[in-house]
């Protein structure tokens, strides 16, 4: 069994500490470590870092390297450019010399989870059923309608896996209206789509020659760099969940491992506000890095990132985010997170290169 | 007729902009000016640079100098420290030589005041009464029940000046309850205390030796800078509010020109967010020097200031003051503004001079 870890970059909505010189996986939003490090420190009971790999893509390597110097350095795949996760899977699938019969964990580099047994324990159970040869989805248990994630919809139909329920999947859904996702969660065979696969090696390249030929081909036959980054810019850039669960699904190959293990993607500041008031002791979530200082005077359902080597000092706020960075300050309400993106977009549009 | 503006210091509750290096009147809160250079232009119809003087600290005299060029340097008057209001008073009735009978206007150095004109109106009426020997206070008419401030009292006794409603005082009210207050307004002839006199130097003279004589004879008699360093530290520390015109009105010395000129004492981020959104067009209010941006998306009842030389960025956000500086950075809740004295108390308590 082992793990190739999807570090390809992202979390503009993370700006201004997210940056695309050192984007989400590499920077320590939650606790001391960064959210790759502590991706990898949660797999290692199950697999240790010598049969993790990382994708990434070849800006980052640096960065990779530093963070994981356990990670040997031949387990790290640098992509020329990211071309979203069908890609990097099929990269991986053609690159990665391991027998055809091994289980494959695909995941996300910047995710949480707080229950990591939990998480481990799910893992191993999908494990047993892609043994089989089939296609295995780990199903977030939804919070509630939320429209930003792809669901998962399960059939009635179980699947046995070491006395966890497990289900054969009827199809995926892209982000839906909330209307359908309160459908769906009426349903009660619904789970969000966290990215977190489970298959066989084999049953991997099976289901992409069937799927998405036009990506998996090239990459089987590029084994230089120099072949890589001539034919990386013409593959179609789409999600491994378009590509190949979504249609695989429609022939019943896929299955859904639902898991309750406190997830989230962080995928706004308001999305780290959450994580850090549930780990933390309180509703006002503070840390500093390199020097930098926070002093809060009251407040609620806060979180300040000083980052800036400064002293941040907040007075009486409530339901905000506070990030300081050496050269850019962000303060956000949380309901406004994600319009984090406008001031990352208005920067872009000026060419601001230094701050993006 | 002459001014004298007391530049002492103070404004700590505007941290992190306001330090003992640089204190509020020297600061461009408002506008591209500082207040201390905005007090001497809304002066200028009236009374001229060369007719105004200066008490402030002696640590503050260069940047009074480089900030008032047009005021003649022996118009500065350096004390060696702070000694609260009636010091500085005295210090000026007694170190500025000017005919016993001029009028002389005392006025703080970091107030607003938005109607220009309404203000000389009323102060010329002032010192029309002044000439009588009455010792004269513009009143603020009070816009609620503030318990932040001294309030004047007036008699029903009405005392002519060029047809301007004017009062004898029947006396001084100290920061009052919120109930005191409300009695104080449904009276009708309440008004706030300001901290503006208008008097002949002779009528002051002679309340002070009456009233504060061991404050004013030291004074009288030190021309010396030693003299008056040695001296200094064992004067009263008392406001001239207590020390001269509480006792002046009980004797039936002091009258008061109610004004409604839009003024401030900009005591609080949270006046500066008021002050600003009544000049702007709209309540999101940005100020950015020497090369610091603001970028905002959408917020409300918000002020920005931007001197940290940095790009500060505001999504979403209500009620509150981000005050950026290159090393701190305060965001407050506009409810809170009164907290940041917790702040620098914390600083204080922990020896960082460097911040305070």
């Amino acid at each position: 069994m082992y793990a190739v870890i999807m570090a390809g970059g992202g979390g503009t909505r993370l700006w201004p500490l997210s940056r695309a010189a050192r984007p989400k996986p590499f920077l320590p939003l939650l606790g001391e470590t960064t959210l790759l490090q502590a991706t990898v420190a949660r797999l290692a009971p199950l697999i240790g870092p010598e049969d993790v790999h990382i994708v990434t893509d070849g800006r980052y390597l640096p960065l990779v390297r530093e963070q994981l110097p356990a990670v040997p350095a031949a387990n790290l795949l640098a992509e020329p450019m990211g071309r979203n996760t069908a890609a990097a899977v099929a990269y991986a699938a053609a690159a990665i010399d391991r027998p055809d019969d091994e289980v494959m964990v695909v995941l996300p580099a910047d995710h949480r989870i707080a229950d990591e047994a939990g998480f481990r324990a799910a893992l191993a159970a999908a494990a047993e059923r892609a043994a089989n040869g089939d296609l295995v989805t780990l199903g977030i248990t939804p919070s509630g309608p939320e429209t930003g994630y792809g669901y998962v919809l399960a059939t009635g139909d179980a699947v046995a896996v070491r006395g966890m329920p497990a289900w054969r999947v009827e199809r995926f859904v892209e982000k839906p209206t909330v209307e359908r996702a309160r459908e769906l969660l009426a349903g009660g065979r619904a789970s969000w789509n966290a990215g977190i696969f489970v298959w066989r090696r084999d049953a991997l390249i099976a289901g992409l020659r069937r799927h998405a030929p036009e990506i998996l081909e090239p990459l089987l036959a590029a084994p230089s760099p120099e072949a890589l980054a001539a034919l990386y810019p013409g593959l179609r850039a789409t999600s491994i969940d378009y590509a190949l669960l979504e249609p695989a699904s429609l022939e019943g190959r896929v299955a859904v491992v639902p898991v309750e293990v406190g997830w989230s993607d962080l995928g706004s500041w308001a999305a780290l506000l959450e994580a850090g008031v549930a780990e933390g002791d309180g509703t006002v979530v503070s840390r500093a890095e390199d020097g930098a200082e926070v002093l809060t005077v009251g407040g609620r359902d806060l979180l300040v990132h000083a980052a800036g080597g400064r002293l941040v000092a907040v007075v009486g706020l409530e339901g905000a985010i506070v990030v300081d960075t050496p050269d850019a300050l962000l303060v956000v309400g949380r309901e406004a997170a994600q319009d984090v993106k406008r001031i990352v977009d208005a920067l872009a549009a000026r060419g601001d290169r230094d701050r993006l």
